[in-house]
């Protein structure tokens, strides 16, 4: 079997040596990691990119940012705006989720602009075709499904969302022990309803051997879906979750043996005292797998600031082991998100990525804030900006008050703390 | 000596069983643990509020908004105006930390107008009022200091920033070991400035018991501050920081004899990994004083989002025993906050202190949660509005775009996964 590392550095002509030097560690060891799955660079075959990013073991927190239409919103205009605004704003991936409008020209587009890796959830694509027939999506054939990842595997998807790990028996119980929230992934409710409504397994998880040969075929690297995921903190860690993290550890292995790279997802809305354990057990079960977060969002009740409980969250599973933060944009719970949402979701998710690589000890994240603090004592405004994590937000907002002694801000005006000390040698 | 319970409720009429009815707790406990300083009800003799909150021990964790003019922006009207929003905003208490414009109005319209505890940092006073007479700072006569303390006490400010634990001896050291940022406390800088310049003792270290005195005759809340709080990452958990807070633990005990309540301010800049430890240290050491957060912010190279930094690190520190957070804005170390930051502020400290008390098992925190995901659920709209930490916020976000099915939003439009699966009895 053909090692993934040389997929990555003979088909999609992957710079393994660049990518060890940014994560700051040896090729061998990136290459090694590569091979035993703890660590996974999305790209499709089909697909150069000139810096993909590395996601798991040791690698500094990524970032993705999801985009896509709905029924209400359907403009791939939007969409491009958006896409350029994940690129400005420094994400390490885009996923489009599209459900409305022509999805095979909006994917189509993404695919062709974005110079980072490309996500998508092939089951929306099934479910909106159902539904464009005139049939209730519960009448989804499972080959519409099957085609769907095909399409998405062949137009050149680094990496999709499968649900595999949602099965009948797991659902089937959820009716007696309920939710707050019952199910909250898309793709998730819709293959829940799905199987219950013709008494089925899910298709994911019976065939999974097939979803591993169409992604094997391509390089894709399978993100395995938590379907059930909480959307409240009160169902966090109950049976429903648990059990399909348990199956999607076998699912790990099973692809794995056949060269197929994963990352697993979780956990959802989660208390923060939670979280930790939840990680470390997710890692450990999965044999170490890229962490791809989905979350976690520590209080129900902030709809409009999402960013932020997402980013709480997230800086403490990343600290703990999380390898990629799916962003969390203020919009979540309300509508679809515009382009500043975007910007500030990408933001956000950064921030918790980095203060996450800081606390888990990586070098380089360290030394960033160390430069940054040395040109904040030195009242050195343009270092500070050029640093920032986001320079142009800096920029606006000390525009917005101009203080009179352009060397301070306009916070402490001329008692300036840092400016006053420095003058005993502090 | 008088029990500060009953200071609390004969002279300042605090009505204690509402108080402890608010906390979930037993009001012979709320006593027990105000008399033990564990505790503490900021409170003037001369102010009566209709509810001051408690902080400290088992307590929900409270929020403070820094309001105050400076020498570029000294406009009491924008200050009454941020007065209004803090109060709007559910804010359990507010620091004038004025020092630009006339003083000792901005205060009077602050207490006059305020219905929450009010704060303030009398050494800023004698700052401003040694500058214009037009002495350089370090030429301030220690008596202008203990001037302004009085004069804040007896106006009926209810707790004051007194940072009585920065030494000669300490800052002697800090010229030796240098620290990236050196002293980012107002107070601490400036004080710091004038031991060095006149190679004197800190005026409040050697003259505590007078500090004491005024507080004790308007029973107004030290707290102390933690003037060596470390402004960047790098400098976190040094000697000046662990040296000033041996200290304040040190005040504690002694304030604890005279009856005087104290909180203890910290800990500034600080990676996430060293939070909990840190906050533990600190509860340890002052005998379990309530803890007031300034941050901590868990990087520093986010100007622009410290709203976001400092909730990440105050939600980790409330749900290790933190009590009190100052609200840190979007405008942190870039100007001076205008009414959207205080807002902004509020919310995030809010939700950070919210969070950490589901965190630490206070069940109105989780029921609060669980209420609001039932809403979610059964796609009530209005009670989600009603329910959420920023009613208008929900409003006015929602209302950006409007979905076609008014049942949902326009995140999934018609594929909204919670009602497709309710259709399932999940």
């Amino acid at each position: 079997m053909e090692k993934i590392s040389d997929i990555l550095s003979k088909k999609c002509k992957v710079n393994l040596t660049a990518v060890a030097k940014t994560e700051n560690i040896d090729v061998k060891t990136l290459i090694s990691r590569i091979n035993r799955g703890t660590v996974v660079i999305t790209n499709n075959i089909k697909r150069k990119m000139k810096t993909p990013s590395a996601v798991g073991e040791g690698m500094s927190t990524k970032v993705n940012a999801n985009i896509g239409t709905s029924t209400d919103c359907s403009s791939i205009e939007k969409e491009r705006e958006k896409l350029a605004a994940v690129v400005a704003a420094k994400a390490d991936a885009v996923m489009d989720l599209s459900c409305g409008g022509n999805l095979n020209k909006i994917r189509a587009m993404v695919i062709k602009e974005s110079p980072i890796p490309v996500g998508t959830v092939p089951v929306y694509q099934a479910i909106v075709e159902t539904s464009r027939r005139g049939l209730p999506v519960h009448k989804m054939d499972p080959e519409t499904l099957f085609s769907a990842l095909e399409r998405h595997a062949s137009d050149g998807v680094d990496f999709m969302t499968v649900h595999c790990g949602v099965t009948l028996s797991t659902v089937k119980r959820l009716r007696k022990h309920k939710r707050i929230c019952g199910i909250v992934s898309r793709g998730g409710a819709f293959l829940a309803g799905w199987m219950l409504a013709n008494n089925k397994e899910n298709p994911l998880y019976q065939n999974f051997e097939r979803v591993l040969e169409i992604a094997k075929k391509y390089n894709v690297t399978l993100s395995l879906g938590d379907g059930l995921r909480p959307g409240a903190l009160a169902d966090a860690d109950d049976n429903a979750q648990l059990s399909e993290l348990h199956i999607l550890a076998g699912m790990v292995t099973a692809a794995r043996k056949e060269g197929v790279s994963v990352i697993v997802e979780g956990p959802g809305h989660m208390q923060l005292d939670k979280i930790v354990p939840h990680v470390k057990l997710q890692k450990r079960l999965t044999h170490n797998a890229p962490y791809y977060l989905l979350g976690p969002l520590v209080t129900d009740i902030a709809p409009g600031y999402d960013h932020i409980t997402a980013a709480i969250g997230g800086t403490v599973a990343a600290a703990a082991g999380a390898d990629f933060i799916c962003y969390v944009t203020p919009a979540e719970h309300l509508r679809l998100p515009d382009i500043q949402d975007v910007h500030n979701g990408i933001i956000a998710a950064r921030i918790a990525g980095h203060a996450g690589d800081i606390a888990k000890g990586l070098k380089p994240a360290f030394e960033w804030d160390k430069k940054f603090s040395k040109a904040r004592k030195n009242l050195d405004w343009a270092t500070q900006e050029r640093l920032a994590i986001d320079p142009r937000k800096v920029h606006e907002e000390r525009s917005k008050s101009v203080p009179k002694d352009k060397e301070v801000c306009t916070m402490c005006g001329t008692f300036c703390a840092m400016r006053e000390i420095s003058k005993y040698g502090i």
